[in-house]
């Protein structure tokens, strides 16, 4: 809790959202800047930014415009990049991170952003914010390039936790849906479940049960359930969110993403190889360019922890101001459109549903 | 088993590929066009061709520096691609598959190739060859491009099972050591564990516990454990190969071809988009080339069954004439090597290591 007095000069109706300022790579440089590029296209939105004070405050100065739509929080601590999650929690208390969660947690702000270490934000925000009522593990959703028109497919978990029975499966449906309705627009988004084939026999047993279970709320939770899908389908136009545990998720969320930089990498080298390659490469300039900004993992920055009684979006640690601005965007996006309570909706609705199906079975 | 008795007409010392020409997407023609491009390039390389002998002559008869190289085996049925293994397995005897694999049980060809259905290959190639003397699950090794030397680093289980305890780990990084000696000629092989996380006590207990036994085992197995490694590592250089069970291998494979694939669509886009792009594409067309030939997934094209009474290679069932020709590349680089023998050894003495060791325990 904190004790400033003067927090609530921000005018009704603004979106407000708490940022980490401290624990990214890039500095609290990258902050201003991803709060700076976010308030010249938004000006609904309004910012807590927790950290050190006499930094932020100096790179404010140069913003005047900022000044009526950021409030700033002092914090001494910070947790680091490396730290263990449980140590960092244990002392974690008055960090910037912590603070960060609070500001949602006393309702001052809607949404938590941070670039800071995942394991410590997510476990602090389980803490802070405590778990959905129902919910076994929280998950982390993230935005992955795509052929669909959203630009998007929405995968989870990419790595709470690295186990998942058919239930929690079952939710990460149902979350990654509410997700995909409030944070891309999809009225009725498909589900798909990652699996090594599509054929209904394939792969573990959890997996053949997650898929009757999704089946069979497909109608409740407002989702189209498409069956199995593979990690070829990860890009593809067929499915707009694809389920899987934590650990198989965070394993091909980083495969693809050092397959995608190594290609980058072939591409720069084959440009730069020779003379007459980087004279090529000048004129193919504007195609470069485009491939670049389609492919670009800042413009799709900001996973989303499901599950909590609040909306937490975790930023690339390596983020720099595009990127901060993207998960800002995204924030906004979700805080606008009530995620938080609609999520609980849903996660409470399902609840409902599957104990008067226990008792409904119970009674027959 | 065949009647044919005009087999042996082989020069001794030629080295032997038995190889399905059915069941690939691209026909016969890719078969025979692969044989053709490999025998180019390799006068020492004889074939036992399985299959329909009418299209198979057809296609030889274009190319009569073949005749003594090649040796066509009629075979009337064929596996279908889609076909359920244990279904393809039930009907098999007598199909190119099934033909192919007996050639090897039969000591007439060192190591079989075919582009058909994987499942049935695997599920035949077991029946047929038996699994060496200690192994629990036969593996899949594949190629991967990466930043290494070599330009590949290799992969496995990519999905011959879709579990693996801690034994089974362990006998993946040593049978993918003795393949990366022998396919890539690395003397002493680096093996990562693919986790979630490179901190000792990351991720499932069977992780942990097959840690402690690959770094107990490196100096008997040939190999150098450098701990575990993220998906972000399966490009890398800092590996040679990458020990994983089949689920989580096959996803990230599959995600991984599939954001190569979305990368190189979106360049096409980029480079087609409008006049000026088609004219820079043009006048990009060297770097863009150098490009492709490095991603090109031909070049890597073949997925080895290890664990196994032989040698077998699983060719992607959509190779054309190039991709064949890389797999019977593979196939001739391990036969020449006797990679057969050398597997079966390095199973044999890691078994007697490991009941050595259990007996010692008993007996303290």
């Amino acid at each position: 809790m904190t004790t400033d007095e003067d927090r609530t000069n921000f005018p009704a109706g603004a979106v407000v959202v708490s940022i980490d300022a401290m624990g990214g790579d890039s500095g609290v440089e990258a902050i201003i800047g991803g709060i700076e590029l976010s308030a010249n296209i938004n000006p609904d939105i309004r910012f807590i930014v927790h950290g050190d004070s006499i930094k932020i405050n100096a790179l404010l100065q140069k913003s005047p415009a900022l000044i009526d739509m950021v409030d700033v929080r002092h914090a001494d601590k910070v947790v680091e990049m490396d730290a263990k999650p449980a140590q960092a929690v244990r002392g974690g208390k008055g960090s910037s991170m912590w603070n960060t969660l609070q500001s949602v947690k006393d309702g001052e702000a809607t949404v938590a952003v941070s670039c800071g270490n995942t394991g410590a934000l997510m476990m602090m925000a389980v803490l802070r914010l405590r778990k959905l009522p129902g919910v076994n593990r929280p998950a982390i959703a993230v935005l992955w390039p795509s052929r669909n028109p959203s630009g998007h497919n929405v995968m989870l978990d990419m790595g709470a936790d690295i186990k998942a029975d058919a239930a929690d499966l079952l939710q990460y449906a149902i979350m990654g849906a509410s997700y995909a309705r409030n944070g891309l627009g999809l009225e009725r988004p498909r589900v798909g479940l990652l699996n090594i084939g599509t054929e209904d026999n394939k792969g573990r047993p959890e997996l053949q049960e997650a898929a009757e279970m999704i089946e069979a709320s497909q109608n409740a939770s407002g989702l189209e359930y498409i069956g199995f899908v593979e990690g070829s389908d990860l890009p593809a136009d067929r499915v707009d969110i694809i389920v899987t545990d934590g650990f198989t998720g965070n394993v091909a969320l980083k495969a693809s993403e050092g397959t995608a930089k190594l290609v980058g990498d072939f591409l720069r080298e084959a440009f730069t190889h020779s003379t007459m390659a980087k004279m090529a490469a000048v004129i193919a300039s504007g195609p470069l360019k485009r491939l670049k900004n389609r492919i670009d993992p800042r413009h799709s920055n900001g996973g989303v922890f499901l599950g909590l009684n609040g909306t937490v979006i975790k930023s690339h640690g390596s983020a720099d101001a595009v990127g901060v601005s993207a998960a800002i965007k995204l924030a906004f996006t979700l805080a606008q459109n009530g995620f938080s309570e609609k999520l609980a909706a849903r996660v409470a609705s399902a609840n409902a549903a599957s104990k008067n199906t226990t008792s409904e079975s119970n009674e027959a």
